[in-house]
């Protein structure tokens, strides 16, 4: 029995959905409210020390983080491998899990909260921040959010975040000279990894900056066509811009 | 053939080294002067775009990222396993290999900045300081490390670095309650990756963070017994504090 704990409108969620979904894995998947703060209670930490999504428990085991679920889910369960064989192809597709991880996690934050967020808790009334704020544990995590309600778009933030895409992108369309994939010829977790962006960058109306890239757009659209990249996308009551907060 | 691109006290070039040691692996060592930015130039930059220490070449390819290095290594060359071969604590080992990367790495630079290299930056004179700055490329850095040589300890980044060890410490202690490492019975890619905060720790007198953990001191004590350990430490001219910067 496999269990999954996730978001609909979460970028990692999205990754593990996406390799279950490839491998055509059964899965029962247990809806946690980020929005409410579902993730922060004692009871989820329980299961995921870091308070993210998502969280699998395999025959009442845990196991976190995203970019280490994929890789179990793709060694343990039958259906299409998504690891290459050959050693270097390997060590190639963990680098860009990794890329994705500490350079394109951290950059979609950045419009993710100034074009998606601020415009829908702006329209917040003081009361309504502050209920909706109160229940959160973090004084921190506070502070943002009502940061992001209240001040100005960052535009440094998006400028930094473009600059951190752009850094990739070039990398990614280098790689992509090699064959349809990250790895070459073989669809992996490394694309499986950076597919979600593709839904996140659409939202926030940024796909605009895939077009010096012909190779990365062509893989864009190869990715957008697989019918998991499709089931795996959030409904409509789990995304932020539809969300009645 | 094996090269490795490293620098003495760089926390990750640690790691592989302490790798490669661990499965007596043979190695070209190739020293990368980061303390004259040589990770910033161009020659640098084709073999790791990302800028920093280490980079393997192994038969003329260039494998990046220590965390990658390590498993590749581990897969490619003879010696101990260092790696579960039970799919559940493999991920555990992932994990920890995550933990390192994204919690302690981050938050033993704190300590680093304000400890080691502050009080040596602090007594150049600003031409001296001028001089060194002079040549790194990136106008964030130069300002960065202006700010070590004359701005204050940063006390709320040294609390916020016992805050980060803290959170990790009380797991690495429950994970010893079953077995000797942090993978249970088996020595792992978890432990290497661990283990080279313990000499950076031990730079900075800030080993009794170790007291509360009784588990975690001992798991410190046998590390540091181990043949590889002591050899994978760096020269003296290749230590922050003995540097003539």
């Amino acid at each position: 029995m496999l269990k999954l704990y996730h978001y609909g409108d979460s970028l990692c969620s999205m990754k593990t959905r996406l390799c279950l979904l490839e491998k055509e894995v059964e899965f029962e998947p247990h809806f946690v409210d980020l929005m409410n703060w579902e993730h922060l209670t004692d009871s989820y930490k329980k299961l995921n020390p870091n308070s993210v999504v998502p969280t699998i428990v395999h025959d009442g085991t845990p196991i976190i983080e995203s970019t280490v679920i994929n890789q179990y889910i793709d060694e343990v369960f039958e259906g299409p491998s998504l690891t290459p064989g050959d050693p270097v192809a390997r060590a190639k597709m963990r680098v860009w899990c990794k890329v994705q991880d500490d350079i394109l996690h951290p950059a979609i934050q950045k419009p993710t909260f100034n074009l998606l967020l601020k415009p829908k808790l702006s329209k917040k009334t003081d009361e309504e921040l502050d209920d909706w704020l109160s229940r959160h544990p973090l004084e921190k995590s506070r502070k943002l959010f009502r940061g992001a309600a209240r001040g100005p778009v960052n535009e440094e933030a998006l400028e930094d975040a473009t600059r951190q895409f752009n850094f990739v992108f070039e990398r990614m369309e280098l790689a992509l000279s090699e064959g349809d994939w990250l790895c070459g010829r073989e669809y992996t977790l490394a694309d499986v990894a950076c597919a979600p962006i593709l839904d996140r960058l659409g939202q926030c109306d940024w796909l605009n900056l895939f077009e010096p890239y012909p190779r990365l757009s062509e893989w864009s659209e190869r990715i957008r066509g697989r019918e998991a990249f499709k089931k795996m996308r959030p409904k409509d009551n789990q995304r932020f811009v539809n969300l009645d907060l």
